[in-house]
């Protein structure tokens, strides 16, 4: 069994987690290649390297075919392998159209905090995130959880988002819930009561062994202030 | 051979657009529900029908065997049966991850005009709007742009980002530089003799077939203020 590379910037969850938990699922050999020693430099000149197809950014995945960047390309390519989806085509593009859902959603929770730039510190845009977080939690957080949600409903009882099998989507979706219940306690607490399929389907993902294992491990690092998920209470529900 | 119906805002190019792209140079067989009667209607019963998984958003396209929703995914899938991607495991996740990375630049594009939130008008975050379009014009764009570029450059002279065939993701490549042209125009002029490569491919897309007797007919809408490229000139390169 070849060991799979992964890269990405060791002190946050970010991008790279979603990848993390479905090697951890499935119980996959990887390296964690920027958490060891001189890693962020390995990482930045496998980024510089010229002659395969770069990552544009971390996360990627070294296999041993290529270089896989983008975590819903990552994740539709090593699924299969793990898997951590169904292997007709039909399958992994439903599994896909939800996984590309999600990130979406994580580029819009992620831009609470960063409306401006990435290039500038919080602190210096503050005004426009107090803004596009208001917006963010009356509308577009309710309208994603609800979708999810609504994608459970047409799955009997006990299922998960594509069926009887767990996929690498409800890894997903487990995490996007934990990030959104660090990031913004008071709005998600408003919104628990219509979202009882994901929730549970989350419990259901956190016990399941191999996560569970990877959770109580120091492997799974907490969540934080320079991470995709930030807790700024300014930014939450505030009424 | 069936024919595909594609569901999408009949008055804007949007990210509809790189669906229609592929359809027209490869000759399909497609509807574009949305522009005939009752089309907007239609589209949106489909968005709420519970019985199979629901789009989040147009576009979505509708096969012999199932919806499709996301740009990307929708390119996944059909890229195989249109001829507009390798048939391998490896080619396609290549393909897949430009096009994501497409997909990533878009959205920073499209939050240039609405930093804030799109359910607000553009004249409500104009100053947030600023703010972001200087900084996506001075950092982001030609990152972007140069990411593609180099993409290229690792490919013989006189070829595509995947090599000596076109795939979609070089026609979207050609809409992603036709929309910053219109929107971004003393931008992307500032930045055209770094990408020598990728205008070049964009002049050949051009030329393609299916692509030329597209964009000479009334099926190619103009771009206009209500699109995702908008032009504002406020928002352009100012010095």
């Amino acid at each position: 069994m070849s060991t799979y590379e992964l890269y990405y910037w060791p002190s946050i969850q970010g991008r790279g987690e979603f990848i993390r938990l479905a090697f951890e699922d499935a119980g996959a050999a990887y390296v964690d290649v920027a958490r060891g020693p001189d890693g962020i430099k390995l990482m930045q000149s496998m980024m510089q390297s010229g002659d395969s197809l770069r990552p544009f950014a971390p996360p990627f995945v070294k296999t041993k075919e290529l270089i896989l960047a983008q975590v819903a390309n990552i994740l539709n390519f090593l699924g299969l392998r793990l898997g951590l989806v169904s292997s007709d085509e039909e399958g992994r593009a439903r599994a896909l159209q939800l996984q590309l859902t999600i990130a979406d959603f994580l580029s819009e929770i992620h831009d609470t905090h960063h409306p401006v730039s990435n290039a500038m510190y919080y602190e210096e845009q503050v005004e426009a995130a107090k803004k596009r977080s208001e917006q963010f939690v009356r509308l577009r957080m309710p309208k994603f959880l609800s979708y999810f949600e609504g994608a459970l409903s047409q799955q009997a009882s006990g299922s998960y988002l594509l069926g009887s099998q767990c996929s690498y989507v409800d890894l997903s979706l487990f995490q996007t819930l934990a990030g959104l219940e660090y990031a913004f306690p008071k709005a998600f607490d408003s919104l628990r009561g219509s979202i009882p399929r994901s929730l549970e389907v989350a419990e259901r993902v956190k016990a399941r062994p191999g996560i569970a294992a990877y959770l109580g491990s120091s492997r799974r690092l907490p969540f934080n202030q320079h991470d995709l998920f930030r807790h700024y209470p300014e930014l939450d529900l505030n009424q």
